[in-house]
């Protein structure tokens, strides 16, 4: 008898974004029902939120204390919760649900300061339960393949990484406008952390070229920049990079990219073969290899590797989009948690809290060589 | 409080492609949920699908009959049928189903052959339950998108239209191998009706061509190939087109078409403008208007029209696809049965009888032009 | 010591199009002298336009006949002439000087008319000059690769051929404005032809279908539109097309495709094998093999075959053009000419009177199809 | 009576590349006749380049400095020369012609080092002849319509600029292959200067977002790589880079890049529009406004401005390349020469004495940054 995973969430409701994204990529594969929540920090949004979503109301909760309190006593208590908050309320919960070893999906990045980082890792590591971190993008069936042909050696010595994440919603002082929450918490010190651009999208960024290489950034030599005037934070990036093995980059982050909408992409080249992949069109990705003509890797096609683990829903020539990939990783976050065969592998692939604070290095990194008039900056520094 | 629907299925079952496609849609938006089946027409293989996929086996039923009679009977009886059989097996559940009163969804085209399809449409008109076709690709925002700006009048008057579907998949004899129901049933005339590519992928290709265009198929000229020895249905068609208001142009379908995943695209010309997309892109249209440069449209982008009636799940740049397009269909059918204000709009999107009878002539007309030499065909004459 | 080619020229005086691109072609490698010209049927002009271009005025001539004896009769004489009149005016020029003895490169197709076509075709077989046709996108490197990808058998044996030709610039009635001499003479049937678009850009269609499977059209079923009002030829048609050796497919060909500019691709589907070009970005085509990943053919890249005569003037990724394309038909008559080594292999590409001919046909059996009801009309019946 | 430029040729012999280029795009446009040169400076290979070519023989020279003189002296001596030797070999032949007031067409970057720069500029400041720089990328139709746009405003204040130049064919040690005389003198610091990959295609990247955008780059924080073991230059570098008023961004230049061929690409973002182009498909570009759809800009298309001296040879969507760009210099400076109207404004466009000198200065400030860990280095320390 098919067994569905019990999922409560702390935060996304009415209102917020990516709490919506959280539940429709948990009830895509059919793994998980949504059963508990604490969904608004405000009481009456909390349960007005549950009520919309059809929740039990005994199972809405006005604290994240409570919540974990209580689901971790009852027989059918929830197995999993998502953490759907901005960044400052992450650690928090984080660390209350995996004291009570109810397994943790946070969204990224893993904290605001890194302080609550080294605090959760703590946690952590203590925990019986699982933290995982929704760097969706590694959830891509083509970028997993990708990181298998990289695996398989097919481009030799890794050489160039290079990241580009354009964005234009935050070309001008979108956090004014008193319509747009997400560009006010964003944009602000207090409850996104250290950098806005850098810390939004420059830590997918990082975590997907860390993900398909399998390198890791040692040091950033960074340009933050803060395009709209009054705004608190970094809205753009230049950032030099140096990865382990020798291998070296760049990346280019903005928020303030006019016309961009999500174009995010990533070339890697090795001294055999290069891999080109663009979010915007993510079914396909372009390979080279010296003294062949370039190949069109497409999801589920020809020339697919075993292994890979990016399961194929629908068969080629069927796209799959940003839902499906940030579904994946839920969905393998299960098999993990009910101890599929595949568990070892897919732990291997599933973001969790040492990458959550790799990737808070580098944000941080970036933004003391910035402040450093972008010397280079170690991330084992931080 | 919130209401899902009850949705049961007939079809389905292991082996199967579609069916796990159209649960997968009905989950997405949140507003099913799946009860009850009649998963194959194998019994046993019925109930080892019902188990796996976690039905209460009070709602496994053997044949369709017994469960449109059980669950028309039944206080929490299901609302609505997905039918996912081959086209042979749509008709008969169908109209049990309608004369229950019980919504139907089916999967395209309508029936296997014309005198089914006429019956079939008796039925519709006479019932109080709606009858629903998943011609999938009308979901897409994109194309809801197109369909306004004809509507706007911004083509001016439509000249041309084209379109083309091809793939790849049967290029060798598929049908023979063993291991590929998709193809044994597709390649059957018994099973999928008189015609193959045509009527597969072709009748979805019409089909959105007069979704965008509001215009009609009236003639047909066609030649219908079948280039794979032995198969006993078409493979690839050319297919002249003669539609209302003068408006002509051609098909290109094919199922032989090496190296093609599903490459679907439609353009249409106006005297003042043109619109082109292409399926394995979805979230991008191609507009053009006399002396101005080329737009891109984007899913969500800056130039949406309201009343296109194409949600936006998540925001622009994040790639949505064709589940997402399929599970437009089913949010809609949830919305128009639970008389959202949207109904009367919505009930103008969803293709229905009418579509599909159009689609089964257009499909008949084909295969007897072909038969014909190619001789213009009216559709008005099937 | 170098040698060029002297040069003549038949039209292409002030305000044609496509003499210019003959002179610019002429000598982009360097092997031919422009040096005698009747540069229009209007004495005047042709003065005028000789002046303008810089030749010496002793060469320009009133009339076609007297510059072919003149420049027959000199030491120094014209080798070759290049005739770039519009369609009703090759037959007679080409005839003259190939009576003289003076090889001739003509604009296609080759006459307006097949009465003409058949005369001229006698005159070329008695002549020892050589009669070639500007087919120039047959000149195309990539082109060029792709004919030998099939002649390789890569593509195993040919199923599907289609070609698509998108123009927009005679969407409204432009051969009224007064300004545009190109939309008059080529919507005239007295100087056009039989057809319009099928004659103007319908003909590269077929020729480079033919020229890159060694095919040849057999019959064609059409469907000829005008969509602007009081034209007095065709602007749109569908066309379907069956070809030897049992492969089919179709040819969507238009000038009234609001917002195309010069949209001409083409595809071939083999059973193992497929490829796709597209005008717009010629130096790239896309290459399918079953069970592989589709491959990119760059033009000089890395699977280039040898003996594809598509010569590499800069290095991969330095986009050669039109111009280059066309240039190439030059450069190849002049190495012909001065019987270079590769003279054998270089006579199959250049298109000939033969190509001519067949062409001539294709046009004049799709406008007798479209008046006979789209009737399916055999090449060799015209 | 028309009048051709006398040109000549410093280098450009067998077995050179741009050589071949300059003169085909000298005789593209046919405002110029290659009369003399100095094509190798081993008299021997000159002599047989220049009977190859078809130069009359008293008008091959063995050194350039009797070149100079004696086309000086000649009333029908050369009006233009073109330099097209390896970088070390630029200064010393420009300022002999220039003392002469033979006007000069010299390949890029100006010189070898900052010394013979400073030589070569105070020459330029006396001569009464021109000195121009092959930046050909400048050329495009396409990236002159850009310049016009941001010109006119439409991007509003220009926050970012990109450049990314990447070619693959250094990705192993070509230079040692005995048969690779670019890669030869590509690779060797005393002919091509203190950088490789920055020298060559780096120039090229930060001449061509100058020239769009009219801004200036002032400082440089580098990261120069040589990834090929036992190259004597750089192969790689990543660049942050400070413009004035404000703008900011950064370069990516490699000749190591596995499989690319000639990837150059530039994106400049306004805080009311961007553009992006790219050289492997240089008739179109993308413009995006802030509230509109993103147009696409092409060659000879709907929204061209006048003023962009992007002349159209042939209409839109057929395409130009490479070597009509580079004749596109090659027209404009026969028009300098000659006092076209259009003279003044042609001045602005075309690379000279001042923009070499300051790609000199960006070359050079980046190698010493990247020399000093990457240090921020402004371009007028140098």
């Amino acid at each position: 008898m098919k067994r569905r995973l019990r999922l409560g969430m702390v935060g996304g409701g009415q209102g917020a974004f990516i709490g919506a994204v959280h539940r429709l990529s948990s009830r895509m594969d059919d793994k998980y029902e949504f059963i508990a929540g604490c969904l608004s920090s405000t009481s009456e949004k909390a349960e007005l939120s549950a009520k919309e979503l059809g929740l039990d109301m005994s199972r809405s909760y006005a604290d994240y204390k409570t919540m974990a309190e209580e689901e971790a006593k009852k027989e059918d208590g929830i197995d999993v919760v998502s953490i759907v908050t901005p960044n400052h309320m992450h650690a928090g919960p984080a660390i209350e649900f995996l004291k009570k070893n109810i397994h943790v999906i946070c969204d990224k990045p893993m904290t605001s300061t890194m302080e609550d980082a080294y605090k959760l890792m703590e946690v952590i590591k203590g925990s019986n339960a699982h933290f995982f971190l929704t760097h969706n993008y590694s959830g891509y069936p083509v970028i997993r393949e990708m990181r298998t042909v990289v695996k398989n050696g097919e481009l030799g010595i890794i050489r160039i990484v290079k990241g580009n994440y354009f964005q234009g919603w935050l070309g001008s002082k979108e956090e004014d406008s008193g319509s747009n929450k997400q560009a006010e918490w964003r944009t602000d010190p207090n409850r996104s952390g250290a950098a806005g651009a850098v810390g939004d999208i420059g830590s997918h960024t990082m975590h997907l070229i860390e993900f398909v290489t399998g390198l890791q950034c040692e040091s950033v030599a960074a340009d933050l920049t803060t395009f709209v005037q009054g705004r608190r934070l970094d809205d753009d990036a230049s950032i030099m990079i140096r990865m382990n093995n020798n291998a070296k980059g760049n990346l280019s982050i903005s928020q303030v990219a006019t016309g961009q909408e999500n174009n995010f992409n990533i070339s890697i080249y090795g001294d055999k073969g290069a891999l080109h992949w663009a979010q915007e069109n993510p079914n396909y990705a372009r390979f080279s290899k010296v003294g062949c003509a370039d190949q069109i890797i497409t999801r589920g096609g020809a020339i697919q590797n075993k292994n890979s683990y990016g399961p194929i829903r629908i068969p080629p020539g069927h796209p799959e989009g940003y839902l499906e990939g940030f579904a994946q990783i839920y969905s393998d976050v299960a098999d993990i948690i009910l101890d599929h065969k595949n568990k070892s592998e897919l732990l291997k692939l599933i973001p969790n809290g040492d990458s959550g604070l790799q990737i808070m290095k580098f944000i941080n990194a970036s933004v003391n060589s910035s402040k450093n008039n972008s010397i280079w900056t170690l991330l084992n520094s931080i």
